[in-house]
C-alpha cells in the first residue's frame, strides 16, 4: 500500500512541477482551444485556452509506474497498460497537433482515428487473450462466477476497448468533469487490484503493479485538476481524453472486470449513448417527418444540463458524486 | 467494509432527499445569510443565500451510524461520538437561529459561543480519558508509540475539541471549501479506522462503528455538496461547521489519533492559524507604531487568495487537492 500511495504522490509532484512550465509553452505555441463553431454560447469565452494539457498528467502516468513497479510479474500486465495509454494518448495527440497546426476545430478525420484505433485494440485484445492470468473470460459483477466468452472474447474486448477511449473523449466538454470523474475511477480501480491481488497471491506481483498504475493516473490527474478546474487555463486535449480513456480500459482489461465499466464508468458511457441517441433520433425524425427532432437541448448529456442553465461547476459536482456512490456500490463487490 | 459503503450510500440518498425539502423551506422562512459587513466585496451577491444547511447532512450524521452500528461495543465510542457531534452542532444551531431571527451577522456573543464549548469538552474529555479502550495516551504519528500524557490528557484533548470546532468554523468561508475538504478527512478516517480495527480485535466493533459513523459522515457531505457546490444554493453556517469539526475531532480523539490532526485537517489548522496571525500582528504593530499592519490581505487564509484574485473554485480544488494529498500520507502509517 505504501507503494500506490508514494506513486499517487510522485506522480502528483510531477504534474504540479510540469503544470507551470507547460501552460505558458502552449499559450506561447499558440495551442489554444479552436472552439466548435456550433458548439455554446458559453463556450466562446474559452476561446484561446490553450489546450494539450493532458501531457501534464501522461508524463507521470507512463515515467510512475514503471519506476514504482515490483520486478515480480513486471513485463506481463504493465507492459499492456502502458502500450494502451501510451497508443491511444498518441492518436489524440496527432489529432490535437493538426487541430492546433492548422487552427481549426476537427483535427483527424474520423477515419484517420478510427483506423489506429481498432489497430492497437486489436493488438490488445490478442495479447490478453493470449496471456494466462487474463484469458478469454470476463468477471461478473456481484456473482462468483466468470463468463467465458471463448473467441468472442477478441471482438468484443475491441468494442469495450475503442468504445471506452471514445466515450472519455466524449466527456470531456466541461472544465474538471473527465478529470474529476477519471480521478474517481482510477481511484477505485486502485482498491480493486487490491483486493484482486488478496484474493490471488499468484497473480500479487501483477496486481501491484496495476496498483501503481491506477494511483499514478490518479495522482497525475489530481495535479491536472489544480489548471483543469472551473475556470480552466487549460483543457486536456484529445491526447489528455484518449490517454485517461486508454489507461482506465486497460486496467479493466487486464483486472477481467471490464463489465464494471458501465458502471464505475456511467459518466462516459452515458455521453457515448447521449450523442448516439440524440443523432440517431435527429436522422429517423429527419427521414420520417423532413425535419430533424432532438430528444437533448444539446449532446453529450452533460451539454444537455448546461444549455438548461446548469452552472458547469454544478455539473462537474452532479457527476462526480454520482460516480463516487457507483464505485462505493461497485466496491461492495470486493470488500 | 460492505456495512460502511451502504451507510455512506444511505447517508447520500438522506442528504439528496432533505436538500430540495430544507433549502425551499429555509428560503421562505428568510434563513438568509447577512453577510458579514466588513467582508469581501464579491461575496456581498450572495446575500440571501439561504444558511443553517448543515442539517441536511447532520441528520443522515446522527441517524445512519445508529441504524449501522454493530450491537458489539455499540454503547462505547459511538455515544461519544454522537455527543460530540450533537452537542457542538446544538451549540452553532443555536447561533444560527439568533444570527437569522434577529437578522444581523452576529449571533452569540463570544462568551455564550465558548462556554458551552468548554463544558462540552471537559465532559467528552473525562469521559474518553475513563474509557479502557482510550485512556491518556495518544498514538504518535510515524512511529509504534504512543504518548501517555497522563492527567494532562484532560486540557489537552479540551484544546484539541475546542480548537478543531472552531478552525472548521473559520475554514467555512468558501462555498464548498469545509465541505470538500472534511469529506475527504472523514473518508481518510474511516480507512484508519479499518486499520486499527485490524490491528486490535478487542476493539473491532468500536471500530467497525467508527467506520460506520465516518461514512455517513462523508455521505451526508458529499449528498451537501451537490447543493454547496459553487455557486452555493445553500451555506451550511454554523450549525453545519460546528457539526464536522464536532464529529471530525471525536473519531479523532476515540481512535487516538488526535496528533494527526494537524496533518489531515491541515485545511482547518492553518485557517486558526492565519486569523491568530493576523490580528496579533495587527495589534503588536498598532501598539508599536501606532498604525495596525497586517500579514495577509485578508484572514483566514482562503480570503488571502480570494482577494489576490484566485477564483473560489480554485481555491476549493487547492485546499481539496493538498488535503487529500496530506491525507494520503497519513495513511502509509496505517497499511
Amino acid at each position: 500500500m505504501q507503494r500506490v500511495i508514494w506513486a499517487t504522490v510522485l506522480a502528483f509532484a510531477i504534474a504540479m512541477v510540469l503544470g507551470p512550465v507547460v501552460i505558458p509553452w502552449l499559450k506561447k505555441m499558440k495551442f489554444g482551444q479552436t472552439i466548435y463553431e456550433l458548439g455554446l454560447e458559453s463556450h466562446k469565452v474559452k476561446q484561446g485556452t490553450p489546450t494539450m494539457g493532458g501531457v501534464i498528467f501522461a508524463v507521470p502516468m507512463i515515467i510512475v509506474p514503471i519506476l514504482f513497479s515490483t520486478a515480480d510479474q513486471r513485463w506481463s500486465f504493465l507492459p499492456m497498460a502502458l502500450v494502451s495509454t501510451l497508443g491511444f494518448g498518441l492518436v489524440g495527440f496527432v489529432d490535437d497537433y493538426i487541430k492546433v497546426s492548422k487552427k481549426r476545430s476537427l483535427g483527424l478525420t474520423p477515419m484517420q482515428k478510427i483506423v489506429p484505433q481498432v489497430v492497437i485494440s486489436l493488438v490488445l485484445a490478442i495479447w490478453a487473450y493470449c496471456t494466462p492470468q487474463i484469458g478469454s473470460a470476463l468477471i461478473v459483477p456481484f456473482t462468483d462466477k466468470t463468463w467465458d466468452l471463448g473467441l468472442f472474447y477478441i471482438p468484443v474486448m475491441m468494442f469495450v476497448l475503442v468504445g471506452t477511449v471514445n466515450s472519455a473523449n466524449l466527456l470531456d466538454g466541461v472544465d474538471g468533469l473527465l478529470s474529476g470523474c477519471s480521478l474517481i475511477d482510477f481511484a477505485t480501480m486502485a482498491l480493486v487490484c487490491v483486493a484482486l491481488g488478496a484474493a490471488n497471491p499468484e497473480n500479487a506481483g501483477n496486481m501491484t503493479n496495476m496498483m501503481v498504475f491506477c494511483g499514478a493516473a490518479a495522482g497525475g490527474i489530481l495535479g491536472f485538476l489544480r489548471f483543469n478546474t472551473y475556470p480552466a487555463n487549460v483543457f486536456m486535449g484529445d491526447v489528455g481524453s484518449f490517454t485517461i480513456g486508454g489507461a482506465l480500459v486497460a486496467v479493466a482489461m487486464v483486472t477481467r472486470t471490464a463489465l464494471l465499466l458501465p458502471m464505475i464508468a456511467l459518466a462516459m458511457l452515458v455521453s457515448s449513448l447521449s450523442d448516439i441517441i440524440q443523432v440517431g433520433y435527429f436522422k429517423y425524425t429527419k427521414k420520417k417527418t423532413g425535419a430533424g427532432k432532438r430528444v437533448f437541448r444539446m449532446a453529450p448529456l452533460h451539454h444537455h444540463f448546461e444549455k438548461g442553465g446548469m452552472p458547469e461547476t454544478r455539473i462537474v459536482s452532479m457527476y462526480m458524486s454520482v460516480t463516487a456512490l457507483l464505485c462505493l456500490i461497485a466496491l461492495t463487490m470486493f470488500f
